[in-house]
């Protein structure tokens, strides 16, 4: 028998749409087992306070409530998680939770994840361990990405693999025996796409890309967004809400093409472009992939993946659900492994991919 | 030789001028000894951006920039106050952080105190604990006051002792062998005084009560004062820059006395007659104390301590100098205690003195 930690570990992204939980063991050798999982939508309204906190609009006071708020939703899905496996919370190790993000400000060594620990940790009764990116950011790194840390070693660096993720927004993690690991954030991921078929189709986003594939790719219009300065920054380097928000959206719709088909068809491309050419100008010069293995929500947008194999006839396109980890799961795997770490007291941040100056324990630890 | 810890202590008050910070042993038997302290004044820059943040404005971006320069400025006084000492980071088993309070809800059990843990502790290569108020929050608590914790210890209960802190908000601790330890705040300390030296007389505060003794008590004026609903309210409670903040100063400016003298006067009584009344109200019916213990910047306010004399003849007025605990220091010393027992994974919080449903184990450790 192996021994191993019981963890429930806790995730929100930028889309600011649910909390996604997952209850796995890991084991002594670092392999896992996923018990189970639950998912817990955010209501309208605290959504909404959330996206306008994500925007930059809300008072001292709003930020001071919500991270209450959002601790005790965090809570709420981690005691629905243990209800529904049959566990006892005393079989819970700890949990580890991301939190949601509001403010990431990697120029000022700067960034927000509300969901207080305090709160999670007295409501559900169990160590949590959270707030991981200010560590990194304190040693002068992006905070960001954190996740290549568990990529490391759910997939090993046997040959060359590009594990891509298309979230929020899109950010890649370069597995390789040739180089270090490195990793940074493409640009927007389902970030535009999502935004625009709340707006013109009234939906959440864009299932199966079937909206996109309907609509014709605006030449014109694309080339001006690839114009974005963000683009060309050399990595490491990270970006969100910040950059890629609704007041962005707003300023290029004002001169987006008139037919709404082409609008979605053309930011998708716009996310497939730029995940391309960022594999063209900072990955392909450094290492040559066997494959690239897609992950989040992306990684079911047909449009997305049709474009990708425009872009990039020559590589192998994967999926998680490939190497046996489900896809809607992996961040919420990948941050029970930085948990595991803090708790170990070990190192748990990959200093080539975030920038920062040395290894560190990343987080906080609420008994 | 008795086994202690050696601990940096960091605090900062509402009244937002520095970070005090003390170096001090902790000992097996819960006996002390300070071995140096270190003050920082906050840039003037700075400050005036933590009291636009107290004062609810401010942004988002704000708020998250301002967590991490709190943090570096509280590490700076650590690593000033660890070389002042001639002592190696090496001996220093840990520091304790309060933070920066720059909201504080307790009706919304949300309370937020910026200066992150994550990154004093990277920035002083010393692990850190901090952030205490949110989980006696999350326990129902009013989030304060904690320090009675360290009253218990430091004073003991073999007698009746009001442990009186006049900082920016006055508070008492109740200790006796009579009753539960409570504790509360008696209401604005030498917030609104300092408000008003520093409107009419262009200076930080009330040196020894000079101004104050120099002018009239407007009893009509005081009188209106004292209808503010806190005052009232029955404990346990906890107030701060949400209530007695520039906002209300200037509100009730509007109706105060021509003669600026009469003003500090006014409120200096305020200040000592809501410590009375509360007194009268809410202790003298559960406890007949035998002392107060003065404490904090109001500790040397001359102009309070004859109207406390004043308005409670019968009770003798010590201050912590009795106790042999520098009263500059006692804050900090306390924090020191609520670190140390965090580090040992022991409850910290008094729930008779929160109104917490349960003894937690209060704050956040970063590594």
């Amino acid at each position: 028998m192996k021994s191993y930690k019981t963890v429930i570990s806790l995730m929100s992204g930028t889309s600011i749409d649910s909390i996604d939980a997952c209850l796995v063991k890991i084991f002594e050798d670092l392999t896992f087992e996923v018990i189970d999982s639950y998912s817990l939508e955010y209501p309208d309204e605290i959504r909404d306070k959330l996206f306008n906190l994500a925007n930059n609009t809300g008072s001292v006071k709003d930020v001071c409530l919500m991270n209450t708020v959002v601790g005790e939703l965090f809570a709420k899905c981690a005691n629905s998680l243990i209800k529904k496996s049959g566990l006892k919370k005393e079989q819970i190790d700890f949990i580890s939770s991301h939190g949601q993000t509001i403010c990431h400000l990697p120029d000022k060594k700067s960034t927000l994840q509300i969901g207080d620990i305090s709160v999670i940790s007295y409501k559900t009764g169990i160590m949590t361990i959270g707030d991981f990116r200010p560590k990194d950011m304190a040693a002068n790194g992006q905070g960001a990405p954190l996740v290549p840390f568990a990529d490391k070693i759910l997939f090993g660096t046997d040959k060359g693999r590009l594990i891509q993720n298309i979230g929020g927004i899109s950010n890649v993690t370069v597995l390789s025996n040739k180089c270090e690991i490195f990793a940074f954030d493409n640009g927007p991921g389902n970030m535009l796409i999502d935004y625009f078929m709340n707006k013109l189709f009234n939906l959440p986003y864009d299932k199966d890309g079937e909206i996109a594939l309907k609509g014709l790719i605006d030449e014109i219009w694309l080339n001006k967004l690839l114009t974005n300065p963000y683009y060309s920054i050399i990595p490491p380097k990270s970006t969100g809400r910040e950059l890629f928000n609704s007041e962005y959206a707003e300023k290029i719709y004002k001169i987006a093409p008139k037919n709404k088909y082409d609008i979605i068809a053309t930011v998708t491309a716009l996310t497939a472009k730029t995940i391309a050419d960022s594999y063209i100008n900072f990955i392909f010069p450094k290492v040559k992939p066997d494959e690239i293995v897609l992950g989040g929500g992306g990684a079911y947008n047909n449009a997305i993946i049709k474009f990708l194999h425009n872009y990039l006839p020559d590589i192998q396109i994967k999926t998680h659900e490939d190497y046996n980890i489900p896809n809607k799961l992996k961040e919420c795997i990948a941050f029970a492994y930085l948990g595991y770490y803090t708790v170990n007291k070990q190192p748990n941040n990959i200093p080539s991919c975030t920038g920062a100056e040395s290894s560190v324990i990343l987080g906080k630890i609420s008994y």
